[in-house]
């Protein structure tokens, strides 16, 4: 199936969305969905049924996990800064389509300044290299979360972890390559860019950071994994799903922080949002809901 | 600005998105969208402040009535049924991109083999005729709720109707125009064509019908505007709209709706929703809550 716009009648529009921060032109991309069997246990402190009843609610089948991936590019005027990068070349069926969408949107790979990274899961990091290595953003610069370099780069560490995180370690040294000793390292609480601060959002990796986007008097936040899917996490915001490293430090980060984005009407981007995945957080009883943004055209 | 696709940096990806129900390929138009001053009064029981805080938390302006429309094209394998046309040629600017957005979905106006018509508010039928009054969709059936036919098309009522009514009623006679006598009426609970149902959804206007969209053993509800903006409406399911033309009935029409649709699990399309304006209803305490669905690309 094709993504071109008028190559055949099942096709999809393309996936971007664009919408203004202040002089900022921001820029939802659809990276692809996966759909796979839900792991048991899926999340740690729920019963398997109760999830399945979740996700049933929300009409996504009640035994997959079905999970999008929203990397977003921001035209700064003085450059173009995207935050994540996809899977890129190498993930899984259905995925990839961020570069698609980039130029769809009208966005050389040539004109990204600035990759900034929110943590170092192959959906996020695989995008920054083809399968032949070279970089897909030649121009850009690399900057990443000091805490999260710290833990990912250490080849002790690597030595002695467990199994089921290996992989990552290795995906985390191939995403860099030959490039790793180029890239910028920043910490919590800096202005990595003009109008980006980072945001401390550790949990779901022990260096994943959210970042403030910030124009004129407009604001927003990317909030990268704080939730999975925030339809579900969001309604049940003490759920801890089996990718959060640290379950206890991810319910901390997450309420903060959506406590922040409902006191503030902050409009928040999540990754693993309907796209465009961009919305409010509202309150609700004990938990929280994710209200999409309207979607307005031509741009607004 | 434009809609077309790459011929600007500010341009918005074209507004359609398909999904399927069943063998049936649905298509979400997007029309356009309004920003006006919110009129004083716009919730009859609610204080106006009470009301912008409530739109303040979605991101919307607080002193501005935000609407966007979605009307349903649906590839039935036997025929396209449109439902309901958007402002057409002579609407508000932002608006009349159905068309255009039906030609990116590789739609042409004479593949529509039937138009239904949920009520006869001018964002909704509009669109059925060009300004030099030629039909917009030439070889379409049109088809349209009796009850709502019966209550506009009654030239008594409208000599005796308020002045504030009166537009309207002008309205539907140059929408319908020379095709008036062809125009197909049915009732609620009809099989208006196979799949489609039409459904009792009166209180907005006195004829206003939702429709039931089944292939296989799958089906959705198109709810037209049971709610205005389901974000704000759905939250508080006992506000009454001044758009509401009998408010108690309104009320009790969008609760049976929301109820059947939180119930069922049921796919639903509103029509004032944030493109693409599809998604789940959930219970919410005392109201509801509007979950968007997944926007997968391919189209699934």
């Amino acid at each position: 199936m094709s993504d071109a716009q008028t190559s055949g009648s099942t096709s999809q529009a393309p996936g971007f969305y664009r919408f203004r921060i202040g002089a900022f032109e921001v820029v939802a991309l659809h990276d692809g969905v996966v759909v796979r069997d839900r792991p048991a246990g899926f999340v740690r402190n729920a019963s398997d049924e109760e999830v399945g009843e979740a996700f049933a609610a929300l009409g996504m089948p009640r035994d997959k996990l079905t999970l999008t991936f929203t990397p977003l590019a921001i035209r700064t005027g003085n450059g173009v800064v995207l935050i994540d990068t996809g899977f890129g070349e190498g993930g899984p069926p259905g995925t990839g389509r961020t570069l698609s969408n980039l130029a769809a949107a009208g966005i050389a790979p040539e004109e990204v300044s600035t990759v900034l990274i929110s943590h170092f899961h192959g959906d996020h990091i695989a995008g920054l290299r083809r399968k032949d290595g070279t970089p897909v953003y030649p121009k850009a610069e690399i900057a990443v979360p000091e805490p999260e370099w710290a833990f990912w780069m250490d080849d002790a560490r690597m030595a002695v972890a467990p199994e089921g995180l290996k992989p990552n370690f290795g995906l985390v040294r191939q995403a860099f390559g030959p490039d790793a000793g180029s890239v910028r390292r920043f910490g919590w609480g800096d202005e990595v860019l003009p109008g980006f601060t980072a945001i401390q959002a550790n949990g779901h990796t022990p260096g994943m950071t959210a970042f403030t986007i910030g124009s004129g008097n407009e604001s927003m936040m990317f909030v990268a994994d704080i939730t999975n899917n925030p339809l579900i996490f969001a309604r049940h915001p003490d759920w801890q799903a089996m990718f959060d490293m640290d379950p206890e430090q991810t319910i901390a980060t997450r309420r903060r922080i959506l406590d922040q984005a409902a006191a503030d009407k902050m409009r928040v981007s999540f990754y693993h949002a309907p796209f465009p995945a961009t919305g409010y957080i509202l309150r609700n009883g004990s938990g929280y809901e994710f209200a999409p943004a309207l979607w307005t055209n031509p741009a607004g």
